[in-house]
């Protein structure tokens, strides 16, 4: 039986893909993989039969043959077991992967999202400016060091892995923002990613989910 | 050989245990696994030896037969890799650990840590009080979900797990917070965790390697 991902009925981002559904349909898709989804609106992301299976309210859930997971990492983690592409089957090259997946949702996705949220929650409010200055700071800071790291290579290990994956999805949030500009490598990068076929399979699976509705 | 554990050679938080290689430690404990640690300055965490290891110069890096991993989700992964009291091996109860490990790294920690941070960073800044309200709301949402969650069980799947592991380290860092008081079944939660016996063994140790140097 094919998985079930749980996702949103309409996009909070206007179909640009940001939700936490894409890392896992790219990676199901990198795995060749085909899953169905169910689509939950904002509000049924409160209700009893959605907490039952995400505790947090959030999106993704993931449902394969009685088992339930959420949280994006973890679910394409488990994708990525036996589908070397994103996960090598040598023990360290692994592990190394799996630190980059780490890496990319508890390193760089929190100065990432604090400085996109504050373009929105802080907009108008008398600290906006000075808050801003601060949150751009910490999210430099992770940008040059993960540019140090990526150096001339393509991906952060060598060969794609689920890592980059992650990193990728956490990073095209900010692909747009003008200081993206300062930092060429990583901006070759994302793109880099987005120019894989299963990325480009699960971007326009999301789009067209949405374009459907609208 | 044993494996080496880098960690800061003073602590920031007076000897609390909040600093990151103490789910790295506990993990280490609970695995019976002896380890060696490097004790770093916050001067040296800057510098190319330790950024060779880690590339946002954070602690804990960790060495291993010349495997070097980073990021604390992904050394306690590994480390739980052949330790059925940290990773179960039924593969779908295994998955489930793992959706907890990103559960309290990517959904429970960012509100715990700005809430906590906001009473050094925001403290005397004009939007204090305010931005405290909101990010108060945010993590009495996460804490009322997960709290909802446990229920009147022991541990997040049963029976203890990485998951927990990684959830009370993260935790802890509000435990004597005064709304900590609304969630009872968190806080014997936490409580249950550092009462292990390797929890106990990990929280000396860094405790020891501070009062030494003091």
């Amino acid at each position: 039986m094919e998985p079930f991902l749980s996702v949103f009925d309409s996009s909070p981002d206007g179909g640009r893909g940001l939700a936490r559904d894409m890392p896992v349909r790219w990676a199901l898709e990198e795995a060749g993989r085909p899953y169905q989804v169910r689509r939950l609106s904002f509000a049924a992301l409160k209700e009893p039969e959605h907490l039952a299976r995400q505790p947090f309210g959030q999106i993704p859930a993931y449902e394969e043959d009685g088992l339930v997971l959420f949280e994006s990492g973890a679910i394409v983690l488990h994708v990525a077991e036996g589908c070397p592409t994103l996960l090598p089957t040598d023990r360290a090259a692994r592990a190394r992967a799996i630190t980059w997946v780490f890496a990319a949702v508890n390193t760089v996705e929190p100065p990432v999202w604090d400085y996109d949220m504050a373009g929105f929650f802080d907009r108008g409010r008398p600290w906006q400016h000075e808050r801003a200055a601060v949150l751009e700071a910490a999210l430099r800071t992770r940008l040059g060091q993960l540019a140090q790291h990526l150096g001339d290579a393509e991906w952060l290990e060598g060969t794609f892995t689920a890592g980059d994956l992650m990193m990728i999805c956490v990073l095209r949030r900010i692909e747009d923002a003008p200081l993206m500009a300062d930092y060429p490598a990583l901006a070759a990068y994302i793109r880099r990613g987005e120019a894989r076929p299963a990325f480009q399979r699960a971007f326009a699976a999301q789009r067209a989910l949405l374009d459907a509705k609208a």
